[in-house]
């Protein structure tokens, strides 16, 4: 089987979409945004028992919550506020009814956090626990009602690349679940960061009124995603890597792998924004805490990121992020 | 675990929606309805390898026409016009790349025919493969630009109960299937029935039209379906068995069962259509094949519905329709 970046390839060239003219942004993007009588921000996410997480290791409650973060972070990618959720659950018939209410609990409490109201949804019996949720939203819209977008592929050479908080602490959450030893307060800390992710609707809304046009979430993973918009764009990126912000937890308790797991480490759902220093200086004096840069976009013809070391050197990384077809949550 | 509609009615408790002024209809009908820059209507929908189609029994594409068949006859029955789909596919690492090759072939087929753009998606490893299309769609909206809808809890004491096709064919399809060796035309128009239904947009668009209020199509069997209708509206309905339109390939086929089938069987996408008779017949002359009369709607205290022979008498069948949490594929 191809990985799922192949696949998604496959996808588009077996679902053309160009042909719509309603259809503003297609497959290929956080979320899709089309017009009907006014505007659609939309996007569906997936977690799979045994892949995205395990039954026994987490509560149902956070399992929810993330599931509708996630469907957030991309709305919130596309300079959008998330607003009506379809919550689909393939549910064992094994399953004890306390699973689906601790699952519907962190919905409802991911919901009321985001102003998001669960419309309606499926529920199936299947051989393996899976929750789709599919969220629409709202895009910010310009004096005229024209909706105002970030997009992957609006970098050019020159652009400043800045995140929106530090990072690694969903790897390091992972790690401390896979580990099922650690119970310090960092240890909880990265938990929370893995299973209740916070994803930043405030910093996508920012940047898209200060004048950005491009952004990613990470849920790959830093380099993967900034990749993603390298490859959108048709542009290059050099990132810094001892620019890159860590999460004081992540640093704490796993000191050695703290810079790697930054840098490659996925489900953050903090923002990639990409954009002329001063744009970038806009969405900063709008937020609470400062966006952090961490890097420039270049004119490199190879249309990828190259992660530098102090001394401007490259750094190779092992794991270039996650796949979601060729890696499992327990896979490595 | 629960059913699925004693589970529905725990995410209904789960997760109010009835605070938010912009949701016109929520849990519990065919689709929901929001208001945003304009109004949306959205629905979701799930096939589960082994729960929904058999991989060796069915060709992929007709699995991607059927999953997005489904969505659209949700979208159908609210009056409504189908536009966007968002496709996740879930998908098991040792999936052939033929299968989701097959899978984006039917679902390309069925938009074409329908008038919908895949937008986006998610594609997920999965042990179980497993296919969830969410729909968007526009109502129809009336001169003021206020959405008509039709609606399952609308039907009255005394409206009259039509259907818009011959049903019980996609019944006799699955059981041509699990036979695995009728290789007749009816035969082949069963399966047919079964693996490609064509979701009834011009039966919803011109009730709609025609002032009709209410429907629901047919996923889970005649008598369950209007059973929804019943409990949603606070009404009882009485359905003459004899009126109802038989596939004439099951009856061919399965003489001694088709009416049972036809009366219980799932998944023939047609309508049910409840209104007063005199729009009813506005919709049957706005249409190539009039609406078929099957019964009436009632006052009675318990909110059922009570299938009559041709005598008058209640007759009461074994099963009952479609419960998606109990019932699999193989199962009956």
């Amino acid at each position: 089987m191809d990985s799922e970046f192949s696949l998604i390839a496959r996808l588009r060239r077996a679902l053309p979409s160009a042909a719509d003219p309603r259809l503003l942004v297609g497959i290929g993007d956080d979320a899709a945004v089309w017009r009907d009588g006014g505007y659609t921000v939309a996007t569906t996410d997936t977690m799979v028992e045994g892949v995205h997480f395990l039954r026994d290791a987490v509560p149902a409650c956070d399992v929810g919550w993330k599931a509708l973060a996630a469907n957030i972070s991309d709305i919130a990618a596309m300079g959008a506020t998330p607003a009506f959720a379809l919550v689909t659950l393939c549910l064992p018939p094994d399953t004890d009814d306390s699973w689906p209410d601790g699952l519907y609990a962190g919905i409802r409490a991911c919901a009321e956090a985001y102003g998001v109201t669960v419309a309606g949804g499926d529920i199936v019996s299947s051989p393996t626990l899976t929750i789709t949720i599919a969220l629409a939203g709202a895009p910010t819209l310009d004096a005229s009602g024209e909706p105002l977008l970030l997009r992957r592929d609006a970098a050019r050479a020159g652009d400043v690349v800045a995140v929106s908080g530090p990072l690694g602490g969903s790897a390091g959450g992972l790690r401390v679940l896979r580990s099922r030893g650690a119970s310090s307060d960092a240890a909880r800390l990265l938990v929370a960061r893995h299973m209740r992710p916070r994803p930043r609707v405030d910093v996508g809304a920012a940047a898209v009124r200060a004048g950005v046009r491009c952004a990613i979430d990470i849920s790959d993973g830093l380099l993967q995603d900034l990749g993603h918009i390298c490859e959108a764009s048709g542009a290059g990126a050099d990132l810094r890597l001892d620019d890159v912000p860590i999460d004081p937890a992540l640093s704490a308790l796993y000191p050695d792998d703290a810079r790697t797991l930054a840098a490659t480490g996925g489900e953050d759902y903090e923002l990639v924004v990409v954009a002329q220093r001063d744009a970038i200086e806009r969405v900063s004096a709008a937020l609470a805490a400062p966006l952090e840069v961490v890097g420039v976009m270049t004119s490199a013809a190879e249309h990828r990121v190259r992660a530098l070391d102090s001394g401007g050197r490259e750094v190779r990384f092992e794991r270039g992020g996650w796949d979601h077809l060729s890696r499992a949550w327990l896979a490595t």
